[in-house]
């Protein structure tokens, strides 16, 4: 009997992409949140989600440095169990619940790529990369404090998708507003059998659950966002017309469930 | 209406991690022929599939260089559309037909990793490389001839995984007789819903149909392969006792559709 | 005593980044002739060389597939003796001699960024790619022939710094003319010591030297070439006006000897 | 007038590998201090280096995570001024000075990698990967306190170099004693002119100068350091008998000098 989560289904289980959930997270995110032609954003919709008349338009991108982990001390072989993501999500509605959906994301692992298909976040491969904050001061070190910058950037097969920059104001005080709704995905999986190529065997609405999120040093300031045009990409048709706030926190959850909102293919 | 084969779904298209079929293929394959401890490849075998009392421990594994196209010349953005890929191949009986079953593949390249996926290839990415013959002749060209040698290796997340030497000896007359076998793969992708994480939502046996396959160049000779022991891998376990013979060739095809055999799910 | 031929020295010599000469190459060259400002191209000239009356602001961008090799069957171990590069050669004279000189280039490995510097290449790390010709026919197997096409890209740090296309048209009958120059470059090597960090160790023009130079297959036709804007580097400045042509062949040489022309620190 | 403190040398001087000094540094290292076959350590010292009786067989491997910048705020550009490096260094004696000696070092980017050799560090290009401590408490988070653990890898070219963890036990009061020492280093530039390539053009014993260092968050415990045996590298020589300790700390200095002790060429 094959063992493992995802494929490579394997005699011990230890081939698998990623080991079973739950899976914990910590990393740091650096973030711009903006708003967009609200076409833009709309377009991106899947069946299931409209848009939310009041945030129309309004959209984060973010860059995560992670670690993970699972149940056998994984982060402590971190050439496996680290990763870079860079994403965006935009303001939606599912039904009468105001929610974020995310169209696009990138991430520099083939465990983390495996273990979002399985939530439903359309992950490609990418390099991405943020400033870090380091513990010993000097010009290079970065603090999280007033004033300080931190840069992002997203680039995947030689392109450069998206540049960022952030200064730091002000600790946030009252959450992050837009990330404090639920996040809802699409699950999907392609049917290659001809004739049927256009007729996926899973297309599910799924709504991400974390458990025992965590937030720390949250701080909010000034953004900078710029998404290039290029080849094979379409994150650049959700380029910024106006920006509302950069922003950079510390975070940790699990994940171990998710909620299937409904089955498309049935 | 979202577009796309595969995710990211998106307004045009583009964004998808791969065109839709049909996709073509032209690439150099280096490969080993070997026995290795039929438990340990009927070990590997899925539901559906029996031990070969002819071929019981028969394996082949392949180090290729890949170019890969659609409908709109991508072969001529090569930072896309080329990949290196290695994968280890098994005898197997799918009922009274003898067939190859594929445990384990890599490669590296994120479309390449989806199309894989969609068939039933369990890919991950890995880092792979063969010695590459070259027109102009020197002692770097590695000429396609009697007594020429080829190197090739496999690697993920920095440990290598597989390293393979082959001596060609003589062109291949009668075709080389494992390839001439259907492969069969597990397309399979999990479910994380609490409760059903050991219930996957895709669950099918397929066999892989190749159109225009078209083989150029083959050569057979002596094979050498390395199957060195390393964590979160088992391909491994599969290391030869026994080589056949070692192979070098150039071939071609296109993919357009796929055979499901049996639905595991249902 | 410490061997090998550059740094790492060790006590066997087994980890310095390269082999001792000779080195031997094999490779696979798509490549644009251009003519770009010729105040552009004469800004990148150093000390000894000056502007070429008769070719003034010629150029060519190259992109090469290169495997390679010493004296210990180097090219079975793939991983580390292929790579890929892509540079521009400008035309200049030396006194009164026509030559190329090289002012950029980009490798993706190690060992050859190593040779590239002993040489006077100013070698940094990028990443490229070119379509292939492979030998088992298809839509995906770009033979050398009229009407194929070549697509090739640079990139470094996740920006896009070039990207072209060649159409063949027919087969080289008179040689490639620019490329018959010998090609100077400069051997360069900093001092550190606060006060004499304008005051290089080595600064040489060196004349390249290359035995056994073999073309084969070589095809001339259409180029384009796109040369973008991007920051932490100058190539864009020599982005074209005129395209004179494209091209594509194969080649080998090896190299056991440098010809210092000038020393500039004595 | 060509610009650049390092090669390419091009008229605004943007295309240097790196911009000119003082450059400054902000990491994270994880380090095992170990003892090793004494003849070992011995015999990668340069000539101008001798045993350190007290030392004999002393070294330390570190793993260090980098951001770094000139004076352009380079450091918002993460994608080109984040590094990851390995290296060790070994005890021995400069006259009758005790100092540590840097025979190997594998960094994964090409400034640093430049930057590197202008001092006189061996740099090969490297995969290197360290747990992070992250601010958001969790499983995945590593907290700096008694009791966590930091694993360390190092690759090359798809081969396992090292691999390390280390488990907090206390933080350190009095310095890390090995540390302490000076660094020497060997700048060194090999000739490719034939009849001089067993001349070097530079050959010059060198003394690291740090400014500023400022260490944060140091603490020690236990061990663990495996250096496998490899091709084309000779790490392994030196791995360990005997551990003496495993520590964390944070650091950041200034590079805007270099001592030359000795020049060899002379």
């Amino acid at each position: 009997m094959l063992k493992g989560f995802t494929v490579p289904k394997s005699p011990f289980g230890q081939a698998a992409l990623t080991p079973p959930p739950p899976w914990h997270y910590a990393g740091d995110a650096v973030g711009v949140e903006f708003w967009t032609d609200p076409d833009a954003t709309a377009a991106t919709l899947p069946i299931g989600l409209s848009r939310d008349p009041k945030s129309n338009g309004r959209a984060v991108m973010m860059f995560l440095d992670w670690q993970f982990t699972a149940q056998d001390d994984e982060y402590l072989d971190p050439a496996r169990y680290q990763c870079r993501e860079a994403f965006i999500l935009v303001g939606a509605m599912y039904r009468d619940v105001p929610v974020m959906w995310c169209p696009y994301i990138y991430v520099d692992n083939d465990a983390a790529l495996a273990c979002g298909w399985t939530q439903g976040f359309p992950k490609k491969i990418g390099s991405i990369f943020q400033t870090r904050s380091f513990a010993a001061s000097g010009p290079a070190a970065a603090p999280v404090a007033s004033g300080s910058r931190f840069g992002a950037s997203l680039s995947a097969h030689g392109q450069r998708l998206a540049e960022a920059c952030v200064t730091l104001h002000k600790p946030v005080e009252n959450g992050l507003s837009l990330l404090s709704r639920p996040t809802v995905l699409l699950r999907y999986f392609p049917r290659l059998a001809a004739g049927y190529q256009d007729k996926p065997t899973v297309n599910e609405l799924a709504m991400s659950i974390t458990d025992n999120l965590t937030v720390a040093g949250a701080w909010i300031g000034k953004g900078e966002l710029n998404l290039p045009e290029t080849n094979g990409e379409e994150l650049h048709a959700l380029a910024p017309n106006r920006i509302e706030s950069g922003f950079r926190y510390s975070l940790s959850y699990s994940v171990s469930d998710l909620k299937i909102l409904e089955d498309h293919c049935s």
